[in-house]
């Protein structure tokens, strides 16, 4: 008999959640480190501890749930996501993979599944970066990307610091956050604790927040790397004049050459593959006359490719297209691509396999706590449809079937994973 | 001999008015009906009066000085301009086209010039419209575009009314201000004014505010008309979208469509021929996020034809492409071209070739005094260089030369409409 996951109560559980911090139109107000987000992991924390689950609290406030496995001298199997949310969000986004991978422990319990290894299920503080930026500060923390002392000083608008409002709610723990201390640390406990002292794998369940999935009508998406990204602030400098006078073909008209831009732009992201990304996001003409020729354009391109050498070709493309047409290109941002762990990866297209979930490979375009992550542990991601792809937004909606299958897949492969050879 | 106009005088008075709200860096701000004004118009009045010529004010403000011909019966010449300025405007706009007339009657009266016509120097009230909206408003109630209630009703941002703050600089004058009761009143004063009736010619020498005299090398441009004008504002409707997620062929990006609207615009005001103008002066893209695709894309569309048939036609094809687009595009205001009249544009013609000055037929781009003027009178225009095309601006600057050239054309063609047969 195959194991299932428990429909009522993982979705009772995120509907539980829900309330707290619960916005007039569905979603969810849970800024990282606020009074919701203190109820939201005291919630947690309950459901975790009435399951006999130890619960420890690393420096950046994030919160590991512990199942021991029977051999809790291998490296441990890690699931999770995040509580937190945007300040209009939604129910799922997050909340899905913690929760998940709660409902997957408890299963495992209740059906006295063995397993060797040690399972930790995470909850990330202030992945979504809304209150304290930049996102994924603890996993990044974690992961190396950012030291303790960067983690613990953002302030939010008011002034505040993360690390003080960690303190005020209760939630400011002592485990090492950062990867490299964590495990010296827990070497250094190692008679204590069983002989454990490090981890295997890490698998994090969560909305696609994209429109893939839902449109190819697939249930799971395995998700095998994220988007690299680079982001650009371009300007089109030309010469202001009266709209009446200047002749066409004596003006330096810096609309006309974005204009010659634009099309170039999405053609090198069609040049690059279904794959590729490019999108305009800000665009403004100044002075903004409607009878005057605009001195310059202000835009900014942000180009995303899961393989870096078509990130790299793009990125000369669109520097060259800018030298031709003479206009100032300035790179701001560069975030490599990730690429998950083909073990990871494989335990989940496997689990889809078995269970006959129509799914795909996919790559992500949007960061997660799990690219961070993924730069210390085995790493790989599953994603979920949700409605219309909108998140970050009190509509964000995920189908309950879904949800549950999802989580299966979550189930299958942290107990594959459990069990698994170094 | 042929008459010449005296330079120096002519340099002398510009200068001379340009102390009168004189700017740091060579410009002036003499806004209309302000103190600075009336110092102006004191100035001008002071000079006209110690010729000997009759200074009559209207009800909207502006000057006519006169200076009487040997057939007071026939219809009268008129030459002018205005003498407010931009906010921080140049030495030449405007002021240049009162100055030079005022240096052609001078000219004509030193010389024992005859002339059967009475010949008017006009200043108008507040053809910048920087203080009081809208432009050319009081040869816009001469010409019949506004009523007098509404051009003295016009208010400034400090909630002031023109009409009062004539009355307060001493600029409210009795003459009435639109041409059909000014016609009615001049009827029923035939037996005192020397049987004078009416108005044969209006003649306005002015910067051309453009590149397209100085890029040619030629000293004088023959006005023989002004542009039709029609504005849009055009909104492209898209969707929202995460800029990783969603893959390019399933968003509904509104830059995209931007993109391939922009050239087409080009291509329609290249199409219209040489004398069209195309301009987007205002382009914003919304919410304007750099990793969002954006919601939707407003932007601003001038078109401007010395022709009205093509002019519509640029219109039906911009509107054609919009459609086509799935743009909304909404018209908002239109402004028909002027075609100035053929004998006082001849009597300019005839100048410039009997001098020999380096010269071109052609339409001005922008709106002047003249626009107005030329419903009720027949009417031209001269233009002269502005370096750089540079208007509205302290920068603003005229070479001696070009400005004696255009007084020249200005004497010579208001010497032959003062005698010409009706």
């Amino acid at each position: 008999m195959e194991l299932m996951v428990n429909r009522e109560r993982l979705m009772g559980r995120m509907m539980e959640m829900a309330q707290l911090g619960a916005l007039p139109n569905g979603g969810v107000k849970r800024l990282a480190a606020s009074d919701e987000d203190k109820l939201g992991r005291d919630l947690f924390v309950k459901w975790c501890a009435e399951l006999g689950f130890s619960v420890h609290i690393d420096e950046m406030g994030s919160i590991f749930a512990r199942k021991e496995g029977t051999r809790p001298d291998l490296p441990a199997v890690m699931a999770g996501s995040h509580l937190d949310s945007q300040p209009s969000g939604g129910k799922y986004d997050g909340v899905l993979g913690v929760l998940a991978a709660l409902e997957v422990v408890q299963v495992i319990k209740e059906n006295n599944i063995e397993h060797e290894r040690t399972i930790y299920i995470v909850s990330w503080t202030n992945e979504e970066g809304a209150r304290f930026a930049p996102a994924m500060v603890a996993s990044g923390v974690f992961g190396g990307a950012f030291t303790l002392e960067y983690g613990l000083s953002r302030t939010d608008a008011a002034g505040l610091k993360l690390g003080e409002e960690l303190k005020r709610i209760g939630y400011k723990g002592t485990l090492p956050a950062d990867y490299g201390r964590r495990m010296k640390y827990l070497k250094a406990k190692q008679s204590e604790n069983g002989g454990f002292s490090s981890y295997k794998a890490y698998v994090e369940l969560h909305i696609e927040q994209g429109p893939i999935l839902e449109s190819a009508r697939e249930t799971v998406g395995v998700v095998t790397g994220v988007q690299g990204i680079r982001w650009y602030d371009i300007e089109i400098v030309g010469s202001e004049t009266h709209a009446g006078p200047s002749p066409m073909n004596m003006r330096n008209d810096p609309v006309r050459k974005l204009g010659d831009l634009i099309p170039e732009i999405y053609a090198l992201a069609k040049a690059a593959g279904a794959d590729a990304r490019a999108t305009i996001g800000e665009l403004h003409a100044f002075p903004g006359s409607r009878n005057t020729v605009p001195g310059n354009v202000r835009f900014t391109v942000d180009l995303r490719h899961p393989d870096d050498k078509s990130l790299e070709s793009m990125h000369n493309m669109l520097t060259r297209l800018c030298e031709r047409i003479g206009a100032d290109c300035n790179e701001i941002w560069y975030s490599p691509p990730v690429r998950f762990d083909f073990g990871c990866v494989e335990a989940l297209a496997k689990s889809c396999k078995k269970r006959g979930f129509p799914s795909r490979k996919m790559v992500s375009g949007a960061g997660h706590d799990a690219v961070y992550v993924s730069k210390v542990i085995p790493t790989a991601m599953i994603f979920i449809p949700c409605r219309d792809g909108i998140s970050h937004n009190e509509a964000e909606h995920a189908e309950p079937d879904d949800i549950v299958n999802g989580a299966t897949v979550l189930l299958d492969a942290v107990c594959d994973l459990a069990n698994a050879e170094i």
